[in-house]
């Protein structure tokens, strides 16, 4: 999220994510979330990430969100195309595609199925990616939460670095921060932390930016959590932080319920002007009297006091 | 396994699995592997699921796989396609294929990534599939230790039924054998098990039959234990289970090293005389080294003493 | 809980436990139990396993059950002294307590805080204390799930057997069936099973007798399962299976609200006539409205049906 | 660690740990080891807690421990006494000893077989040990990942507060910073933190101050890095955070070699002058040519040059 430096070496662009309506894709939507995001200090987006139920779009799909994104942002967004897959082979497509077609980078998860189940596998599987772009700069995606694969990412990123030249950092997405710091260690990576609900903790850490979802609609909260650090008022920046691990409590309570904490982002973005539909299945989208108890929390928190985004 | 009935309402026809060749499908091996599996009493293959690398494949390979499967088969073996994939509109291009193309059953994992979290979303998701082709038995694939899907499966095969009609069975492919004998206890479902190196268990617990890795190279092994649980001679029926757990060993300790079970599944069917070709990536073959450490090491087990197939 | 032998080389005594009143121990209540287990056809005891809440027993506390045990059973009942804690030097004086008093075998489990982390760490600590009374047979308790010790028990008996010659046997309670396969394939030990929702696997993949909680008040339900193992009638094993499955989902489910599985079981004694007071903390025992519940839930599984003990 | 304040209201003392020697205490190192914490500006020690294997000694073991530190340290330490075990009577009559005996406070684990398996059960576990010392300052100890309880601790505090009127804060030795900022949320509560290889993190994050094991011998580090972030320099602090990590790297690599970190850490201590003795069972001490190859690493590492500790 950091719209400015963060320390001598810190620099990261904002991320945010595309868009889905109803079971079918609705690019038109892109123009107005482009706009929103820019209004808001955004640098850079992460498209077909986890966010943007990237793993529920068919291959056509992801190449078609991508092309969108390229044509609406005219470059005054970075965009990063994740590329990963169930199978390699597909990843492989999408990395020449987002080539091709104008992507600033390019990240991917682990394969989800078959896991790499140690360094060397992820580093061949990686390098099978990267090097079909080797003029982009290239990310690993880390979210061992919902991947499986719990590397050490110190190692990883070292040992990676020997077989992959374009391999530039990792987005990571992960509460061991313990971990990070050792990724901080092994060379001089570009870590963009992606657990929004501790993200004071990453950056002082040593994440250079920030990816996640809660930045899509509650943007301005992070740009003052990041700018109270650089001014070195922690107890400020605590402040910030605690509305954004509200916000995620009460966004893993409904996600638990809809099926997927994404489902229950997709509720949060009317609040703040864009409605991009309803999530895909396997999650469901609120009922109306779910709506309406999750508009009254919303405001119990005191969400619009929070002065979340330009809107 | 079983190629003849267990028990009163027993009954389950043998599964095994497909191949690839180097990094691109060798179709045409398909003819010889399905000689083998009727040679050696096997009665239905599972195209696509874990042991054949199906979520390693593209959707146009799935699609080729299963075709070339019908049509060598011709009608001697029962073909069930797994439609499982990252997404839910691709596994539902995928069974409208199988459908078509003539299929004798269909079935699915839950989704990878966004994992159903609730009963509620699993069974919306595996009716989304079955219904689509509602003339075919469907069956639920049970994997939770590579899917992360741990609900309970008595509750969930119980109130699936009522949504779907066509739910006729599972795949349990869990060690958990107390929410197995639950399923038998939700209903008349045919429970097929999955987990080899304990298959006895599953049998006696209420499994009809079983669908495995170790059953395309060592079908016999497998075929006398049955025979000895329908005997009754349950001491015989464990020294057969040995040969299969002791395998289990030997292939997770080379699947650790080669990224996967599968690959070092790959490794032993050209001991029965089938050479299916190295695994996909992110998994690798055996070297040559370790080629040889591993033919020492099945040696030592006395694998071929066990008279494991018929050739 | 076979009171009769089970294929050639198996038997296995039944093993039964203690009990307190209140808060505080009432010894008295063990000569009903004895008398109980007698009449039940129950060959042996556990005492202060985790049924007996011999973890939330002080020093004293334990050492005074197994005297009261050994004074009431009078060589009617094996005693079988469970004397793992938290730490060694406590299980070591009630090893040598228990010789001492007349104990029939010691069983124990790893240390709870600081686990063993490898297999050299287990043996080492299961000599310290089984070398302390090298004339009776030692048992290793397996408890996974409560432990968190997860080591391979075929591997850790194969290796301890060197180290410990009295290692006769072990207490195994986990799913998991391919381990415990093994450990029969490790050497000649007596392996009794403790998973009661899945006992029939556990038998007929090589256990040679039971120890679980359920045996304490439906112990008929278990002799007439293992009966029909022995005719090698599956299909009426089965039915009881189930019984015993059902049961322990109840038992979950009034664990978790009460603070733990012990806290359910001890509502279900009063059943069979014997009401052996409330857990100890941090479990509590059921309100009355609870009880009224549990008692309707009860029924409707069919408990008293199933004739579950001789009363 | 720290020995000043951090931010507004922050102020936290610091926290160290007692020792063993052989397989017997060894009470007269107290002397010297209190000494040297003196020295290195501590302010606080935490007796019988998990770095100190509180768990691997006997109640009067714990008990004379207690009085020895009280009776070295003349007020000059804060002494806080962890009384968790394995059952409540043993951790009530530990309470009550420490209050009667002097100590500053008291803390506790949960209990470590029994699990409270939910709030209720937690929040009256610990209002039994509190409640018998109200006058003094009561912490929670959490440690999920060794204790396995994982309930969530903004909830955990903000509810027990309404029972236990002296529960003053937590000790919190959870890598999960969103639930630690909950409990800044939660209430006034004195959060003291334990993970030293992100202490950077958790202080940045809300926590007031720390308790761990690696104080013991490298506490000028962790007081430079403290005194780094109330200056702003959070650059300058993640390079002692990175010694931190670093050291932590090597400590759980010996520590799975030793079966536990402890023993780890207790080779440690020599190099800073405090020989404290082997680790108990069921750890080990490093073997000569162990500790060669440990001492080598030690110095690849540097750890002489980071001015550790004053000796």
């Amino acid at each position: 999220v950091p719209s400015r430096t963060l320390g001598p070496r810190g620099h990261k662009d904002n991320i945010a994510r595309p868009l889905r309506k109803h079971s079918e894709l609705e690019l038109s939507m892109i123009d107005p979330y482009c706009t929103y995001l820019l209004n808001n200090d955004i640098k850079a987006i992460y498209v077909n990430g986890t966010t943007s139920e990237g793993k529920s779009l068919t291959l056509n799909e992801r190449k078609d969100i991508v092309e969108k994104w390229i044509a609406v942002s005219r470059g005054r967004l970075k965009i990063v195309v994740h590329v990963g897959a169930m199978n390699l082979k597909e990843s492989k497509e999408l990395t020449s595609h987002a080539a091709k077609t104008g992507a600033d980078a390019i990240a991917t998860l682990p394969t989800l199925f078959f896991k790499p189940q140690n360094l060397d596998a992820l580093i061949s599987y990686c390098k099978s990616i990267a090097s079909l772009a080797p003029d982009l700069p290239f990310y690993y995606y880390h979210l061992p939460v919902m991947t499986g694969v719990e590397l050490n990412m110190e190692d990883f990123m070292k040992e990676a670095k020997k077989e992959i030249p374009n391999l530039v950092g990792i987005k990571f997405s992960s509460k061991d921060l313990v971990d990070m710091i050792g990724v901080r260690y092994a060379g001089k990576f570009n870590i963009v932390y992606g657990c929004d609900e501790q993200l004071l903790g990453g950056l002082t850490m040593g994440a250079q930016g920030a990816v996640g979802s809660l930045h899509n609609f509650m943007p301005a909260v992070y740009q003052r959590m990041i700018g109270d650090i650089e001014k070195g008022d922690l107890e400020s920046a605590r402040k910030e932080q605690i509305k954004g691990q509200q916000l995620c409590r009460l966004m893993y309570r409904y996600g638990n319920l809809l099926g997927g904490n994404v489902a229950a982002l997709k509720s949060f973005m009317p609040l703040v002007g864009l409605d991009l539909g309803p999530p895909r299945e396997p999650m469901r989208p609120l009922t109306e009297t779910e709506r309406k108890q999750f508009t009254k929390e919303m405001n119990d928190l005191g969400f619009y006091d929070w002065k979340p985004a330009k809107l």
